[in-house]
């Protein structure tokens, strides 16, 4: 392939790892492996391999999954429950063990050794490496939240083949750390679409070290809300990244609905909109069709009045009322023209509100996806 | 346009009829009109046009609908409520009133003369009209149930922009040409998907005006097998004719789901592989790619033991037990190259088995929905 394939995530100082998986029924070998080391406790790091996801290869493939992590294990000198394993790439193809027996042994070899490796091994039809950081006081000492992930193709709401690796210095108990990775999820990942299909390999891993030295924080203390927004942003930042970077994405769509009767409502609203495939092709067309995503919300199962909906491309207000806000149409479809396109929906059900993120759909979205494993 | 944009069904005889209509909550106007119609009783005749769907038009989309029942009606020497309306196309403009009109009187001058006039003035972006009809013996009186359709983008499980006209000289009384419509309805037009978007402009009518001569039909009658086959006949051709036309399709998929537990998650297992974009781009680029057919499954949000499927391109298994069957790559891909592609997917759940329909994903079908209204 000409590139890193294979990478190692470790963390030296023990920590306390919380993780969410897939909700596809089929779910991908490495998967069961890395839920029971994080059930088990104490999981410190990660091995991952792209090109073969390692899924829907039987018997076999949940052995070569366990040989992953205990070749893992034997390099870095940890324990094997300690090591999580993630896989993605083709489905139904069985991992070369051999190389990936010496991918582990040259990554443990390079540890602490700088540079993007990890970032880079666990790409596919991704463009580019996704990772951010950021830092804030707790309790008078500084943590880093910091994270890298995958995304592109297979994205959808309840994880697509997205794989997110979370890292903070801060010292948080487990309950806590399960509670906001899941929270965070919920926010961010769960709002990301690319193409409406989920995948078999996606996880999301929250290591937390305690090197910050503070006094472990619960769902309780004082400083929560800082630890959590913290872990937010980098969430957020990495889901807009996995939209934006979308299999043959040329823009990233943000959808925000206002004035819905519950967030529940609002992030399947936005989702709806951000998944049509008439509204995707539609901005990749740079056409502000305005009629797809109205469409789209009554699409989403959610009830609502059409007649009260306000809808704006950017700052063009274009329906209201139950018919077309005269406007210029040059002028909205220059909304679209941008990298980041945003579009924004107003009922009047309630007070709710909720933002998702996806991408347009381009030629190339289908030649990726034609041509995949040729 | 250069071509047939507005259309007239009549029928000399009184009709009864039945209808269904989109479960968008953005709803079309002509939709209030003709459902009122049809409630009120007697519809025997429809106006269609294409090119503007007057739907998100407010009061003044609603009054313009009405006008067109009207007219229909006056040309037609019948009353309004007898006239069904339906209009297709893009969403957000007003009808232009007076062709509306002009076409109306020139649609009456010609009835009876022959011609697919109707089927044709009905397509949008559909590539080619569709239509069929099958005979059938009741009673010793031969009936016809004749259909047409229009399909193409925003098609979707619970009615795309479908409009679908069916017709029938047999004598049927008027719950049970509701219960029959309904009942095919749902095993044929709700079982393909073009793109995963519903349009708030789609319906079906059925329309009975009892020319043959046989006894009136009841769910009760010992013909009314014979009947509903007929009907279900008509709309199937017409499912998979929509099915095939899909906007910027190549080719007709159909999806077969065996052995599930209920019909209602055969349906589901089967219209959620159909609607996966990666599954159309991979039927797209001649790739038999199982691994993504069984992941739309997992996605489907039906439980079942993936373990326990079997997987066919055509008659090639490619996945049984677990993990895939060892087949030629190339013999698998080719059967996605012709233009009827056949998956089947087979379950341990139960005996209940659904079949649904759709089309590839390619790249016409962003050149279409990236510039439709320019």
């Amino acid at each position: 392939m000409g590139r890193r394939d294979l990478g190692l995530l470790f963390s030296e100082l023990p920590c306390e790892t919380a993780a969410v998986f897939t909700h596809n029924i089929v779910s991908g070998a490495p998967l069961l492996v890395t839920r029971e080391a994080v059930e088990t406790g104490g999981v410190r790091a990660v091995v991952a391999n792209s090109g073969i996801a390692n899924a829907a290869t039987g018997e076999r493939g949940i052995e070569d999954a366990y040989v992953m992590q205990s070749r893992a294990a034997e390099a870095l000198g940890i324990e094997e429950r300690e090591v999580a394993v993630a896989s993605t790439g083709v489905i139904g193809e069985r991992l070369p063990m051999e190389q990936i027996s010496a991918g582990i042994r040259l990554a443990a070899g390079v540890l602490g050794k700088g540079g993007a490796g990890f970032a880079e091994s666990i790409l596919t039809t991704d463009t580019r490496t996704k990772g951010t950081a950021v830092r804030a006081e707790i309790g008078g000492r500084t943590i880093t939240v910091g994270g890298t992930a995958k995304g592109s193709g297979m994205i959808h709401p309840n994880m697509g083949t997205m794989l997110a690796f979370l890292t903070t210095d801060a010292a948080v108990e487990g309950a806590c750390l399960k509670e906001t990775l899941s929270r965070v999820t919920d926010r961010t990942f769960n709002r990301v679409t690319v193409d409406g299909d989920t995948s078999p390999s996606d996880m999301a891993l929250l290591m937390a070290n305690g090197a910050a030295g503070n006094e472990p924080l619960t769902l309780d203390s004082p400083n929560y809300p800082i630890f959590a927004e913290a872990v937010e942003n980098v969430a957020r930042t990495l889901a807009r990244e996995i939209a934006r970077d979308g299999e043959g994405a040329t823009r990233l769509v943000e959808v925000a609905v206002e004035g819905a009767a519950s967030e529940e409502s609002a992030v399947a609203l936005a989702k709806s909109v951000v998944a049509s495939n008439l509204v995707k092709a539609a901005v990749f067309g740079e056409d502000a069709n305005w009629g797809r995503v109205l469409t789209a919300m009554g699409n989403s199962g959610v009830t609502f009045d059409p007649g009260a909906v306000e809808l704006w491309f950017g700052p063009i207000k274009v329906f209201s009322g139950g018919e077309p806000v005269p406007h210029d149409e040059a002028e909205a479809n220059a909304t679209l023209a941008s990298g980041e396109v945003k579009i924004t929906a107003r009922l009047s059900e309630g007070d709710a509100s909720a933002t998702a993120w996806g991408c347009d759909l381009s030629y190339e979205y289908v030649r990726i996806n034609g041509s995949y494993r040729t």
